[in-house]
This record gives structure tokens, sequence and C-alpha cells, in this order.
């Protein structure tokens, strides 16, 4: 069966670094069937458009979609965030958003005495729901009198389909523990469901252990002790912010992939680094595409490839564990170094 | 004038940090009128009650407040939260929620390299809008179509008067910068509506440094770059989140002090940790008092006596100096020691 793939480079560095997990997927996956689109800042500021009905009708053919990153200064802050990234998630129902975060060797936390290896949890943040469904207003714009609303939409249906995602990943780690992080004492409608989702969910799966933390509890302890983790599942905010602190935690953002899944396979899921589009340092060469290769082992699980997803993380951990601490990488070279070792 | 304050020990911890807390007051406000309240799980346990209305009527009439801890596990979640705690900060108009941190000497940081001094931060928290409001609702509660909301309203003038009072303490700090932090590339409605708010005030302040950035983001430079904060602007629960993160890279929240203020004096502010109420370790005499007693330090900056409110500090600071890192504290050693520090 021959893969479609859509790839969206995007802006700033994400071309760059889509380049190299191309490099990655042409061993592991030789005859994809790909196809370029071109959306983001530069197409918008060319024609106006941000993601035109025809590519999304043609999007929803693909397979999986490889994206870099969008967005720019120079965009209104939004458009790109509602109008594209966030439409395709909402449209292909990517429900699942995973994001692992693993202190690879070779790598140093911020965090004092922590060593690689101890770090290694993964993130399933609900995709499609809460403050992300657009739902709010603004009236009296400008004035002294001005009011705004953002409404956070929950349901049972969509905080249970994360939550057994997550305790179907959790049996198949060594330590099988699920911890839901929300905000139940103070978002006691939404909180309260969610937990109830929760603990009908965990009623099936007594191997797995289970705790229960406030979103502010879950921040701090993703500081202090970050090892406690195994899976965490949670709703679409709590899950944006706690995935960076765990990027942080876990030696920043150049590592952290994600992949905002749609498990049912009725429309394409996307991968995706978790970085921006970083337009300071685009065009060096200097941007670390390591988070953008793991995206794709992220995509070739995704495919039910999980061997050749394993070797792709074995090879973009061997190539950062060989690294110079503190040396600036280059892109082309990280991203032939894991080919290489796959092609091996 | 004599200062009327009600003090609200709460649970597990609670009336003992506050108790230390008083020991630190009786030194530097002789003469203080204060009434204790019974308010918290215990009191819930025993009469059904979380905050009736005649008590609500006389904390108005008092001039501070200074809560220890309210929370066990033994409440439904929820309840304690926003029976009492929110309707205190909603009643009383608590707009600005206060929230320091800063890495003392003699403490340790979590973050590698990070040394005493190089973190002073303030976070203003807004108080009394957003998704802390209270509104939303659950239809089909129990079953699979169950749909929950959470509103969060959010109004110019809420969010004005929070921006203004950060610009005031910026002015007054060596560093004058203010950060603002939403996520209004995806709330676009609250969001603007705070990034407009934001533009305006700094308009009236061109000696303060601005910026503005995500949630994510800056929960991730809380890890990474703590360093760059002076005081930072933000919505109720990316305050909550934000803070939690503060205190964390500051050494945990047995120092993180907090105070809800109304800037307006027409009712009463109330101060309290930010931690809550252990009751794993209640009773044992070691809950570390210094966030309660630091809390004080805001009271008294309300009252109008800042240099009292400086000595406190710096007693707090220079007891937390002596600790042997890694040996336990003891509450009341702590509280008599800060005092003893303020009586010379
Ligand atoms: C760009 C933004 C809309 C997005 C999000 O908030 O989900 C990003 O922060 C992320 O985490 O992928
Ligand atoms: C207990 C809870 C309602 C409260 C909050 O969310 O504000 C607490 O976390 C805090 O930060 O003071």
């Amino acid at each position: 069966m021959t893969v479609r793939l859509a790839v969206i480079g995007g802006d700033g560095i994400g071309p760059e670094v889509v380049a190299e997990a191309r490099k990655v997927l042409d061993v592991v996956l030789p005859g994809v069937d790909a196809t370029e689109y071109d959306l983001g800042a530069a197409r918008y500021h060319r024609t106006g458009e941000v993601l035109p009905e025809s590519v999304l009708q043609e999007l929803a053919q693909q397979d999986v979609i490889l994206l870099g990153a969008v967005g720019d200064p120079s965009m209104p802050s939004g458009v790109l965030e509602r109008g594209l990234l966030l439409k395709l998630r909402f449209t292909f129902d990517h429900y699942i958003n995973l994001r692992p975060s693993k202190l690879w060797e070779g790598t140093v936390s911020p965090l004092a005495g922590v060593a690689p290896g101890e770090i290694d949890m993964v993130v399933v943040r609900e995709g499609t729901e809460g403050l992300y469904c657009g739902a709010g207003g603004v009236v009296r714009q400008g004035t002294p009198a001005e009011v705004a609303t953002e409404e956070s939409l929950n349901t049972r249906y969509g905080a249970e389909r994360a939550i057994r995602d997550a305790f179907e990943r959790a049996m198949a780690r060594p330590r099988r523990k699920v911890t839901l992080v929300h905000k139940n004492n103070v978002l006691v409608n939404a909180g309260h469901m969610w937990s109830r989702a929760f603990a009908d969910v965990a009623a099936e799966y007594p191997e797995v252990e289970t705790e229960y933390q406030h979103v502010d509890a879950a921040a701090m302890y993703l500081v202090t002790n970050p090892q406690r983790y195994d899976v965490i599942v949670t709703d679409n905010l709590f899950g944006d912010i706690l995935t960076d602190i765990a990027a942080a935690v876990t030696g920043g953002i150049g590592l952290a992939a994600s992949g905002n899944i749609n498990p049912t396979r009725e429309y394409p899921s996307m991968f995706e680094p978790v970085h921006g589009s970083a337009p300071d340092i685009a065009g060096q060469g200097v941007a670390d595409p390591a988070a953008a290769i793991l995206s794709t082992a992220l995509l070739l699980d995704h495919l039910g490839r999980s061997e050749d997803a394993r070797r792709v993380e074995a090879a973009v951990g061997a190539e950062v564990a060989g690294r110079t601490p503190g040396e600036p990488v280059k892109t082309a070279a990280v991203g032939d170094a894991v080919a290489a070792r796959l092609a091996d």
C-alpha cells in the first residue's frame, strides 16, 4: 500500500526541518506518495488565503500530514492558528494530541540533578474541545464597557475517548500509570465531568495506577518531580501549557514531537514538531530537525509501523547522544546522520 | 487607628502557620483588633456551613483578613474553593491577586546554576474574572451524551485595572518591565481584549518596557529563563498556573506569599500563603510558616506600612538564609526567630 503523505513545510524553519524529516522517511518508507502544500504566512501575504476549501478537500484524501511550522510576526495573531492549524485539527477530528517527553542521553535538563533516562512521559492532550472550540464573542469593542467571552465546550464523548486512549497507551508502557490533570475545584462543570469519565474508564483497567492533580499542582510537579509522570491525560488548554513545561524540563522544544491523531483513520492524522517557525534563525541551516524527525516516528506508529518508529527514535537518540553540549547543530547534517544510520 | 484583622486559620497546617504570622504581626502591629473565624472543612463537617451570610457580613467590616489554608481530602472538590475562598475573592472584589516570587538566599532552586537573587518577579493575577466566575453548566450528567461548559467572562474594566496596577508596581521596581501573558492566538476574544487594554495602558507608561507572551511560552520560559521576568500581568487561570511554576523554580511553595487585594479599600483585602492545608503534615509542628509570614508583609504594604513590610521580609530572609538545606523546619521556631529579630 502506497502511503499518501501531505507535506506542509510552512514558514520560517518549518520547510528546513521538514526536509530533514523527509530524508528519514525516504529511508524507512520508500515509495511514499508525497504532495507539497504551500500554506502559511507566505501564502497568506501573497494571496490572502489561509486554507482554501479546495485544499482542505485535497488534504482530506491523504493518509497522513507532515507539518513543519506556520506563523510569522507579520501575521495578526490567531489568523493562521485558528484558520489553519486548529482548522485542520478540528476538521480532521484530531482528538488525540500526543506529546511524548523524554530526557534523551546527551541532552541536559535545566533541572539540577536530573539525569537522562529519568524523565519519560507522554501527554495525551484532548485536541478537539474545551476553550479551543472558538466559541465566544466581544461586545462594545474598544470602549471602556467592552466585554469578551470564551466558552469551553466539553463532552463526555470527547473526554472519554481521550481518557481511553491514555489508558491504552499506559497498558503498553512498563509503569502503567495515568494522571488526570484538570482543575475540578474551580471548573466544577467540565472538571467533574472529566473526573467521572476518568473514574469510569479506570474501572476497566484495574492494572493501571491512577491519580488526579489540579493543573497548578501538576505544573509545579513537572518542575520539582517530573520523574513521577508516565501518562498524563488532560484537556486541550491544560495540555498546551503542560507539554511546554514538559518540553522545557527535557531540554527544550528542540526535541519535542507531536501527533494530532485521529485513531479511527477516518481523516488524515497530522504530525508536527511542537516548536514554532522561529523566524529569527530561519534560512541559516541551524534549526534542530530532531523534533520534526521524531514526529515522523509518531507518524510511523500511526501507520502501524512501530518497529520502524522505534528505529527512527533510536537513530535520533544516537545522533543526539553524540552531540557536544553547547555546540550549535547543523540542520542538514542531523538529517543526513539520522538517515545514514537508518540506511545501514 | 486600630487595625481590624480577621483571622481564618482554616484546616490542616493553616492554623499552625497563621499562629506564627500573628506572632510577627504582634511585634510590628501591636494593638491589632483580631477576630478569629472558624471556617473550613472542620466547620463544614460539624455544621454543614461553608460561609454563612452573617459571617460574610462581619468579615466585610474588617480591614484585612489573614487566611491560613482551607481544604481537606474529605471535602468534595470545589465546595470550599468556590463557596469560601472564591466567594471571598469575588464578594470583596479582590481584583489584584498579587504573588511575588524571589529566590531567597539560603534556598535552592531546582534549576541548575540559578543563584539566589537572580529570580525576583511578581505576578499580578487578575482575581475576579475569567474562567473563575462560575458560569457554565452540565446537561445529561452521567450519560454518554453529557455536555459541560465553562464560560470565561472578561471585561475591559477588569483587565485594565489589573494591567494598570501591574504598571504602577513596575514603576516602583528597578527594572520597570511588564510582561502580558495570555493566549491571544487561540482565545481571540478575551486575548485580544487584554492585548488592546495592555497597549493602551502601556502608552501611559513610556518608561516601562513591555512584552507579550503566550501562556505556553511563558510556562516554558519560567523554567528555562525565569530571570527575564520582572512584573507579569495575566488572567485568573493563567495566573494560577504560572504562579505555581514561579513558586517551584524559587524553591517551592514554602515561601510563596499572596495577597488578594482590593486597592480601593472598599472591602477588606485578604492575605494567604499559596500553599494548601497539607493535611499529611498537620499537627506535627513542621510546616514552614515563612509563606504565611511573608503574606503579612503584603498585608502591611496594603496598610501603607511599607517600612514594616520590608523589615518583615528582611527578617524572614535572614531566618531562611540561616537554614541548613535539607534540615526540616520547626514551625514555632521559625515564627519565634523572625519575631525576635523584629523585636530587636
Ligand atoms: C499555535 C497554537 C495554536 C498551538 C496550540 O495552542 O495548540 C501551539 O501552541 C501548540 O501547542 O501546538
Ligand atoms: C484553591 C484554588 C481555588 C486556588 C485558585 O485556583 O486560585 C489556589 O490554587 C490558589 O492559587 O490560590
